[in-house]
């Protein structure tokens, strides 16, 4: 159990801690206080889906030197005990009179001084996951010490991936790429929408995903409306795209990446939207480089798309990649995060085909200093037809 | 689609918001302002995968009159179209320089009057799902409109399901109980811990599960240390207790029941405590009545164990459930929550085989008037045995 619950060496976990510390440092911050599930899996490597029960909060400080301390239910002693953590403090949630708020206010009035900052990821594309009421008590209880945001800190270290977390999410795509490959297997006309995801979803473990975190898709005749839909029991019919969308999971890293079939005759409009989408990227994967802006990427995109005659849609265009589904920077004509070596990204562009009706296109990539290296299979040029 | 995203009828959705409301009226609230997921589908019936990218907050008001007000980005516009929600405004997210908050704020400024007190679910189990900097933009930006605690109000409404939500709730308990019974048919000696999480969760899938939210368990001989881990890649072996655990979600509900399993042969203690927790269990939904306190259930699990020679373990011995994972209240001693006629919850009680080794046991029921009535397929006195 101990390999797969640390899921790497603990040298991984104290070179991540050294960069956020060097961040806190650039920014005045005395402590990090983290509480949503990818910041302490990054941190620690405790990985679980115990998670998904909103029932307890999981705490981890990070101090600006030394290691971090995690003060966590009772529940997961045995667990967290497995990762290189060695400070662990525990009590029995949930306690509606005290869910630990004294035990969180002693152990950071006990790590950092009275003029402390702590930093506290509160920006763009983070939330609290702990009860506010809680957080309010706490806030109160460590002053004069004050809760200041800390996203930065927190966003410019998890962005750049470690050659290991490159390797996790390849292996991530790798697997997804097996399983859009055997789409053929399980879908074609007639077919109702939602077993296709189901089936979807079982080749998706049946190829190594420890657990399928994310299946969306669509299909339509000639394109689809949205892209976050559950799937309905509606048969595939002949002229449909049939779109799915994963996100994966192997050792607590995601892939993003969908694929794009053409459920036997499709119009030309839609061959030649999927042509121009492919091609858009082509010159995307080509031309990008550190050192641009998000929106350039979205502007490259949208300017591949237009030169063929494809209409842009969709509002970003692709984002980052990694501990979750989906992570900062977004690639919109508003985001100016500089794209830095390491990053790990998804280009997505979508097209429209008539009214209404879209076709998304998506790839991962890792971001070298030469460019883009592609983390997922390729898409093929044509779709792949299913009958 | 249409059928799938509403998930229920409008008339459903209706009924959830006038008994929203009246909690409302008894609270002094002038709105609730909702952010999970969890409440997002409660009121809207708006499902999707898609909250697994933190990219995006979604909010949705509901008045202390009127319909609910979605607030929400342009992506879930055709997906939350499709609910019966009739007032749906958007904006581009993720916005870096205005992530929906000043809409938010018009918003609720257009619908309540200045005075207006606005719950927010901020106590036990809650959390705020958007960024905190951005709350407390909004928060600034509706004075003298005030944000208060709106736990109660949300809490007392979601405890109690509609005769719509148990049947949710049995198909996926029903759903689970399939996929149990052929547990046998991919996991015995030999055989892999992480391979036996896969197959269970394509054999979930098979059985008609939409997604699997969650599954957990562990296999040690005789018993087993925790009960949140992922799987380890080590074999089963002949003397462990393999128990799986999960949380299949069918039309948005899920199921939340474990079964264990003796693998090869399993020692007299093993076999004596789990018949301790089927019986232990046997007495309590025997006597499960509405009027009893959370704290009450936790008691009897504990005095039916201790009376049959085995020792409680776990911290809370089951909790409520429903659209999500765990739900209040929480079988603690120190949760004195009453329990109501329509209240689902499962009976989850622990008890330890020798040193740091325990077994839990779990079943899914809905509180009647006239007591306990089971909606998980009750667990075999004797465990099932894997070759």
């Amino acid at each position: 159990m101990a390999e797969r619950s640390l899921i790497f060496p603990a040298a991984e976990y104290r070179d991540r801690v050294a960069r956020l510390q060097d961040q806190m440092g650039e920014q005045g911050l005395d402590a990090l206080f983290l509480t949503a599930a990818a910041d302490v899996f990054y941190v620690t490597g405790f990985l679980t889906r115990f998670w998904e029960s909103p029932a307890r909060p999981w705490f981890v400080i990070v101090p600006a030197a030394g290691d971090p301390v995690a003060v966590i239910p009772t529940i997961g002693v045995e667990l967290m005990g497995r990762t290189w953590i060695a400070d662990i403090r525990t009590w029995d949630a949930p306690d509606p009179a005290d869910d630990g708020v004294s035990l969180l206010i002693d152990t950071i009035c006990g790590l950092v001084p009275d003029t402390a900052q702590i930093g506290v990821p509160m920006g763009l594309e983070t939330h609290l996951r702990m009860p506010l009421a809680d957080y309010d008590r706490v806030s109160a209880g460590i002053a004069p010490r004050r809760f200041v945001d800390g996203t930065n800190a927190v966003q410019r270290t998890r962005e750049i991936k470690s050659t290991a977390e490159i390797t996790a999410i390849r292996t991530a795509c790798d697997i997804a790429g097996r399983a859009f490959a055997r789409v053929p297997e399980f879908a074609g006309v007639g077919r109702p929408l939602d077993q296709v995801f189901r089936d979807f979803q079982a080749a998706l473990l049946h190829e190594g995903a420890d657990w399928v975190s994310y299946v969306a898709g669509a299909s339509g005749q000639g394109g689809y409306g949205d892209v976050i839909s559950p799937a309905s029991a509606d048969p595939l019919q002949s002229g449909d795209v049939l779109m799915l969308d994963t996100g994966a999971v192997r050792g607590g890293y995601f892939c993003d990446f969908d694929r794009n079939y053409a459920v036997g005759e499709v119009s030309d409009a839609v061959r030649r939207t999927h042509a121009a989408l492919w091609e858009a990227t082509e010159d995307a994967l080509s031309a990008l480089r550190p050192g641009m802006l998000a929106c350039d990427v979205h502007r490259m995109l949208c300017e591949g798309l237009t030169r063929r005659g494809a209409t842009p849609g969709g509002g970003r265009l692709g984002h980052g990649l990694g501990v979750t589904l989906t992570e900062w920077p977004s690639f919109t004509p508003r985001d100016t995060t500089p794209l830095r070596a390491g990053m790990v990204l998804t280009l997505e562009p979508g097209a429209m085909v008539g009214d209404g009706r879209m076709i998304v296109h998506e790839e991962n990539i890792v971001l070298r200093a030469e460019g883009a290296e592609l983390l997922s299979p390729r898409a093929p040029y044509d779709m792949v037809e299913l009958r």
